[in-house]
């Protein structure tokens, strides 16, 4: 690992001089860029950006930082977020009954491929508790009726107010949340097993099946409160032939599910992924 | 090129010595098996095969292998096609106003991987005119107008038969080809510049965009009178990013189509795909 | 899992009748075909064929469907192999530090995905042990030095055949068999970390680095006593760019290598490799 | 087409404060910004970058701008290249007897997808002369054999000067340039049909298919004075079977070799790939 860094995303109306601005405040502090991307969207006139430099050496101690830096936002009508990699998110990992991303997201966490720790994983079943004990990690079974789920929720948004999560990850879980949730908890990645705008909604892969397409596909998204809706973070596909049966596609696409799910974390992880309106720009 | 050879497709109901009986058939008039391939779709209850064999050696007369198959394929109530590998089918190029699948197919055509003649290009536009000239292929020019639409269409099909035309390829064509004429002339592949059913209908690569999707695609696939619905033959993606606007996503769309659309007329041209119901067995 | 199959894999000398003569054999004794495939290979003169069957209703007993197999088989100067599908083969995964390919085949065959018992694992490390445990499973850890390496290779025979294994799978085991090893037991499948035989031998994700692709590979394929040089049965590829180094290869090479060894042991599994020369015909 | 833009491909040794000023340089005179992307090599300590911005309200006049840049870059010991997208850069295309590449390129330059003119084509056969006139393109037949290289490559270089020629594309070229010629003319485009390092040299297909592979590629790359040995600057690959003899490769990387080079040319006519060593850099 190396030393820590600090990334700044920001976006704001474009304009000249927004990478010399930017470049220069951390140059003039010292510091040594590492990373920098920018696109510009030139129909929504607007400018994004991903820089990243090192904390060794820069001037400015770190809760200075956002200051400093706001001072130079504002006149820019600038929105920006300030991470430091030291930082370690925390991840609550939410499931069902299949346990293949949840154990791709465990093995890939514990091999330091996913700078986060996982102390928490939430199920409307019981099924996969063993596997939270096998890793120590903490496991709530939280079933979810009709009638309950305005109650269940609340007691999620407890438990992950309580463990101080930064990240859901919805890895198969088989619930929709409410737009009440997703209110007050924004930052929700979720896998769904079609290629999006294909197939959204319930048994993608039977449906896949029915229609004879040749290819399937998975796609990761933030979660809004649009189902199967939001932004799209990471897509992949496999080839699928007459001779694949439904059980063939879920079993293909689970192979998808993991990577691209792990993919798109391993992106938010990073903090290079940044929405705007329905679109991820993904600096990677 | 071999000696030329017949193929038979064949699909009826599952039942046992299926396989045997079509082969021995074929053994038993001496003919020499070159490819047999066969898929059995459980939920369908349905058999399907593809048996080439050399003709040289062949004991039965060419006129004479239909009735007798019959006599075989009527007790097991089979749908079956025989086609002769050195009777070349007669193709109808359909295009509007873009070029890049026409000039695809026509140079393939030329280089020998479509086993086909091209007699033949249609377009509601007169601007591809000149390509046709080009290669020494007739071009007529049927503009469709909404009330013109029903008369027009006889014109193309009489010219598809005047031209004793196997099959239409719609290239690129961005007219809606109505359910009467598909009733009468059901041999058409078409190109749709999406991965189906994603984008379904027009303006697939706008709609791609503002979806903010990270892989397009494209299908090739019969066209039925449910349009953008007909059983498809091929598909592939290319991936895209947030650099990539709506002009990058139709630039990077025509390889796809180029190379689907070719893939799916080769299989066509060399009797490898079967339809049943929505779906298509490739036999590749 | 349906009722128990029998299938024949059949490599011989091109002829005519020989897919109406083993269809003939499996229906004359009542046997439903639910796989047929078959291949000729025009440049070798070689047939290749897989066709398996239901067990239920098939007159003769499994004993005898060998003998009665081979007297067809003798004159057409086949080899063929027989292989029921509840016959469970036994496998012994070897590894070296690395544990995403171990754990990756572990989840496969306990969510039901490979057709396979894992009674043994054996290292030249200690460190994968604890794994082993994990999901009880025999660990044996046999260091190999130079001038060790005969006496351990005999006491690797030994546990193979105490442990009545069918298949080793090197799963990332970094020590080379020799070629008395495989004379022994010639049934091992390993993964190489490259698109082969490009970067065939030692640190290929090092040297892919070095010559600047922009696509690495994995390869799954038999042993044979040419290092890297086997029957390839699976290959697959991802694109990697100017900011990957060495590491980032490393990791998403790791995705690669996992998919593509256990697509290669699922097919061999299921009896869908055939192998001629340095070939394999892989009917899937 | 935007009004015209100017591009900086800079690399140097990575030091703090390069983005500042080289963003800042062209803030300071009036430039907007539309594409910036850089990246450090930590192992070779080097920083590159490409930037892009428009001409329209840039205070310094074309002619001054290298200058002015010059002095910011000698003190950073930075190589560099000024670019102007209204510059038409002369392409000479190089074939033996395939004319798949040749077409596929002059119908993407027709298309407005390649933004240069084509004003030569060279062979060493006389085939493709007619394709040549179709398009009013020059045609040289120059044939090589041993003792006449030398001779040959003199007239080559002669009709490069002649027609201005910026770069070469060797579009399926079936012959080796000599060092003394890249020394020469280092601008040179190469497709190989392999995917390098695999099978460099001679007959790549038929070495694909004696190994059996299952997947084949293709690599463009500049040309070097090491055969196939060049910077990559893209690959691609696509599946193959146990069906496809050598034929069928050579059909499959048929449209492998097209894409693969055109997106090269491409990369490479919108400066966006720069070399060092051995490696390029491409911000797509």
């Amino acid at each position: 690992m190396p030393s820590p860094t600090a990334t700044l995303l920001v976006s704001c109306p474009d304009q000249r001089g927004l990478v010399a601005k930017i470049a220069s405040f951390i140059y003039a502090n010292g510091g040594n860029i590492i990373h920098a991307d920018q696109h510009t969207d030139f129909t929504a006139g607007l400018f994004l950006t991903r820089i990243e430099w090192q904390l060794e050496g820069f001037n400015l101690p770190r809760e200075l930082i956002g200051p400093a830096f706001n001072a130079i936002a504002q006149p820019l009508q600038a929105n920006w977020q300030l991470l430091f990699s030291d930082t370690v998110p925390r991840i609550a990992i939410w499931v069902s009954r299949q346990d293949h991303c949840l154990f791709d997201l465990i093995l890939r966490q514990k091999a330091g491929e996913l700078n986060a720790e996982i102390p928490l994983i939430i199920s409307n079943h019981e099924e996969l508790g063993a596997i939270a004990r096998q890793f120590n990690i903490d496991f709530h079974h939280i079933p979810i009726a009709k009638d309950t789920k305005a109650a269940q929720e609340a007691k999620q948004l407890e438990l992950l107010r309580q463990y101080q999560i930064d990240l859901v990850i919805l890895a198969k879980y088989m619930q929709i949340l409410s737009s009440e949730f997703i209110a007050h908890f924004p930052q929700v990645i979720n896998i769904h097993h079609s290629f999006l705008p294909a197939f959204a909604g319930a048994n993608p892969y039977q449906r896949a099946y029915e229609r004879g397409v040749k290819i399937i596909g998975a796609t990761a998204h933030y979660v809004t409160a649009d189902l199967d809706e939001g932004p799209i973070i990471e897509q992949d596909v496999v080839r699928v032939s007459h001779r694949d049966d439904v059980t063939d596609l879920i079993r293909k696409g689970k192979d998808l599910e993991r990577i691209v799910l792990a993919r798109a974390v391993r992106l938010h992880l990073q903090n290079r992924v940044l929405v705007y309106g329905n679109r991820t720009v993904v600096f990677a």
